[in-house]
């Protein structure tokens, strides 16, 4: 894979968040098998095959789903890198029909087919929700029903403890309604490009989409950003021209729902459930890494948290969720970043304006607050292991045996306390 | 990449059709680098990335233009493999407004960037005429232009002499209207790994689309094959039944714009003008090599002509043409199929009928005749190149030095002879 070079890194403490790079070429494949700057101009870099094999071996990528056509998820499923853990985690109907009995089939099928293993789950059985909180987040549980509850967010939860206890090393997220396998492709592979060229322990990698087409007057129309998307960057931007004295727009992907990080960064990373998951994921490392808190953790400078953004060549041609979706969406980023503590009160103050004048709030009112997780790795990964394996009908296994649980201590992460044990917390072969 | 195992081929004396078979992985990479049986249930075939690199090292990639808009043209090149020779043949509008100087430009600046090379060439350019007449093809030109007549046919003749010039062994054409880099990428490593399967000299991989999605009632509707499609890929199998006495459904690319083949039997294939030219692929095949004819060309029985025929995961979102395009082509491919000597006359008979039903034809008329050239091979590419390099303005290399041109003798195909001297016949570097 082929990437421009980006210059003029943002900083805010130790996050270090690069603008816009765009994908120049999905094969890049150079003969040279390593992260390689290229002479030349010095405007790309290109990421060897072996160096994204070696990534990938080590990377799960999540399928969120919830009631995607069965052949829009098979698909997705074909564009996902051979040496990819596939974790599928469903919040799709079960009556009248059974849609996760149908999803469960076509991922066992290609499973066999491709030899290739796959773990699943659904997010509202209610064994999963009583292996969630044995393991120690019984905040993520809804209660009348038993099962995780029912958001977005709530789902990368779940699936993030799931990719722990794999024992990979990172984590990608990869929507189900995309009717596109090449790009879902593209996203894996920018995914293991990114992390390779981010070089520390502590990396994310966010997808902006080239555009997102949409059916406009009986024909396509490539729009290139979306109006949630606007709105989220825009704050956020100001938020990083709050601190900086100097005025950017170098975020744009604060709702990018395509993502990978390492494990060692999103095991102590606290998320939020719903919609505020993605934007959240901003606030949460300005909190944690921006130097700007009392507690905030020290990471070494010389590492840092690097996030980039990366522009894909493929449009997301995928399900219109309608207006109402878009809406929450919007609401929910502006509700995280007002009630951090690195949200300055003049920022403050612009958030109450907007929200008024969209007629989301009254004059008066605060905005919500959104549910926080704790970090996920501060779970009991043994303990999720066992009850689900006991007690959660949902969760499968296909073409990945389980050799040996090992009952063992799981270091609860700590702010300022670098998890880097992971590897060893492997529960699955 | 993964694909099916396809069985219960289909032959037509040293043709061997190969039934549909689907891409199961897009990037399957196997740890073993080569083309591999997968035990297991042996439903599937995986062929690794070092062999695909060394086909696409092999590889020219053709991309007709015509007045696609150059952010789509742009997002094609994304996709094709960075080791594959990029051939660019345009047939756009030069007034109002030059479209081949756009392309040109976007061309040259992508093969900075990328640091690969391209070829590029304007079809009507008289100068381009100029050089396929002094190389032997008078006939492809028009000559009250100058330049190579207009058709689709003649783009591809145009293209695959140039690749010839390359000294590269194989062909792969990609259609520059396609709104996703990513499917692009995928029909590369079909026509990779097709390639690798086929285990020919003579060899040639057609795709079928998973689907053409289509705007309905302001919403996309995936639909499974084009009306041009089922009607010619329907007379064609009624051909291969007529000589089996068994009916078949087994050919499904008889329109298959994107195709990729061996030039050593690319080059001693004649081609049709215009929309003919793809269905007009598989009566030339039968008619040199359908061992009927009696002037047949002689195939070692081990090694026939495998066409293998590829689905892809990918739709093949493109720009809509609208009705008259498809007309055109489909009473284009029933002309060559009603005017082939393989074409026995109970078939001839059905295919007038459908003319007649269909508006197309009186009775008492016959079916258009349409163009057909002599094979590619015949052509003396020493010429062609000095009157190309000397005349034709159009004409352009970038990252692709010519370090010798070489005068020699072409030895001109004849049935029969196999043309094993591509890879001497490199004039450029």
């Amino acid at each position: 894979m082929r990437l421009e070079y980006s210059y003029r890194t943002e900083r805010f403490g130790a996050v270090r968040i690069s603008p816009l790079q765009r994908v120049v070429e999905i094969d890049g494949s150079a003969a040279d098998n390593e992260v390689e700057r290229v002479q030349g101009d010095g405007s790309t870099r290109v990421v060897g095959r072996d160096t994204l094999r070696g990534i990938e071996r080590d990377m799960v990528i999540v399928v969120p789903c919830m009631n995607e056509p069965r052949r829009v998820i098979e698909g997705v499923l074909a564009g996902i890198p051979h040496d990819c853990l596939i974790v599928l985690v469903s919040n799709s109907d079960r009556t009248p029909v059974d849609r996760y009995d149908i999803e469960l089939r076509s991922l066992e099928e290609y499973c066999r087919l491709a030899n290739r293993p796959a773990l699943a789950v659904h997010q509202r059985d209610p064994g999963v929700g009583a292996a969630m909180k044995a393991a120690g987040m019984p905040e993520i549980v809804d209660e009348s029903e038993g099962g995780v509850r029912r958001g977005k967010g709530e789902a990368m939860i779940l699936a993030m403890a799931l990719a722990a206890m794999s024992g990979r090393r990172y984590i990608g997220y990869v929507d189900a309604d995309n009717y596109v396998p090449g790009s879902v492709h593209e996203y894996c592979k920018v995914y293991a490009a990114g992390l390779a060229l981010a070089d520390s322990p502590y990396s994310m990698v966010r997808i902006a989409w080239d555009s997102k087409p949409k059916v406009r007057d009986g024909r396509l129309f490539f729009s290139k950003r979306g109006r949630t998307s606007e709105v989220t960057n825009d704050f956020l931007n100001r938020l990083l021209a709050e601190y900086s004295g100097f005025g950017t727009d170098a975020i744009v992907t604060g709702n990018a729902g395509e993502h990978a990080l390492s494990l060692e960064l999103g095991l102590r990373m606290r998320m939020a459930g719903g919609f505020a998951v993605e934007p959240f994921q901003f606030v949460e490392l300005f909190e944690q890494f921006g130097g700007v808190l009392p507690d905030a953790s020290p990471v070494p400078p010389e590492v840092g948290v690097p996030m980039l953004q990366i522009g894909t060549c493929n449009p997301h041609f995928h399900d219109n969720k309608g207006d109402e979706h878009v809406q929450s969406m919007r609401f929910q980023a502006l509700n995280v970043l007002y009630h951090s503590p690195v949200c300055p009160p003049s920022l403050r103050t612009e958030i109450l304006d907007f929200l008024i004048l969209q007629g989301a709030l009254e004059p008066g009112q605060e905005p919500l607050r959104e549910r926080v997780y704790p970090p996920v790795g501060t779970l009991a990964l043994d303990r999720l292991y066992d009850v689900l394996a006991g007690e959660a009908t949902s969760f499968r296994q296909f073409g990945h045996k389980v050799t040996a649980v090992t009952p063992r201590t799981v270091v609860p992460i700590e702010r300022g306390v670098v998890h880097d044990t992971v590897r060893e917390t492997s529960v699955l072969a």
